[in-house]
C-alpha cells in the first residue's frame, strides 16, 4: 500500500534487544505502508563524556556502531525489507532529530529502553528526548 | 489485514487539535491493521488540583470530556472506522496506562502536545509519562 502515511521511516539502533525489537516492528510497518526504511546509529559524543581515553573510546564506539548496523540490516533482510544504514556522531537524540528533519522522515521508531552494553551509561532517555524534540511522529516500541 | 500486530488501539483524547490529528492517524492505522479502536478521555483528578470549587470544576470537566469524545467519534465515523468511547477519572497518564493494560491494548496513540483549553494547566506532559509507564507501544503524533 503506497501512500503518504509513512513514506520514510527511521529506526534508532543501539544494539540492545529493545532496539532489535524496534527494527522488527518497523519492518512490519514499512512492509505495510511500502515505506523506505533507514537505520541509524549515533556514536555518542556528548560533551559530558568524561572518560580516561576519549579517542580510544570513540574508536571502540565507532566499531561497535558498525557492528550494530550490520546486525540491524540482517534483521531487515530476514524480514524482506530493504534498508539503508547511517552512522553518525554527536549527541544521540539531537543527531537523530536533525537527520530525520533533513531527510524528511515521517516516523522515528525507537525502543522504549534501548541502550546496549557499551552505551548505557551515556544515552540517558533517548526515546523521551526524541518524543519531545522530533518534528515527525515517534513510535516507542515496548 | 488481520494480524496480531495492532489488534487493539487506544487513542487519548483531550479536545486539542493535536489529539484530533492523533485520532485521524489512528484511524489509518486501525483500518490498515483491522484493529479495534477505542477513544479515552480522562477527567483529571490529580491531587495537586487546587481550585476554588473542585466539585464544580470536575462537573465541567466531565461535561467537556463527553463533548470531546463525541467529537472524537465523529472523526472516526468520517474515517469509516468504528470506535468505542471511555470516560475515566483520575490521574491522566495513570488511568490511560491502567486502562490499556487491563484491556490488553497493543498501541496507545497520543498527540505530542495535546491539552485542550480547559485542561492545559494540569495535564503536564502526558505523552512523556505514557511513553515511560505504558506496557504497550506508544505512537506520539506530531
Amino acid at each position: 500500500m503506497k501512500n503518504s502515511f509513512y513514506n520514510k521511516i527511521l529506526v534508532c539502533c543501539d544494539g540492545s534487544k529493545y532496539s532489535e525489537k524496534a527494527i522488527s516492528k518497523a519492518c512490519v510497518v514499512a512492509k505495510t505502508f511500502d515505506s523506505e526504511l533507514s537505520l541509524i546509529y549515533v556514536v555518542d559524543k556528548s560533551p559530558g563524556l568524561d572518560i580516561f581515553d576519549r579517542k580510544e573510546y570513540l574508536k571502540i564506539l565507532r566499531k561497535y556502531g558498525k557492528k550494530v548496523l550490520s546486525k540491524a540490516e540482517l534483521i531487515t533482510t530476514k524480514n524482506k525489507v530493504k534498508s539503508k544504514s547511517y552512522l553518525k556522531e554527536g549527541k544521540v537524540a539531537d543527531e537523530i532529530t536533525k537527520f530525520a528533519k533533513k531527510g524528511n522522515y515521517d516516523l522515528i521508531v525507537v525502543g522504549s529502553k534501548g541502550l546496549g552494553a557499551i552505551t548505557k551509561f551515556f544515552l540517558g532517555s533517548v526515546s523521551n528526548k526524541l518524543a519531545n524534540q522530533s518534528q515527525c511522529s515517534v513510535l516507542i516500541i515496548k
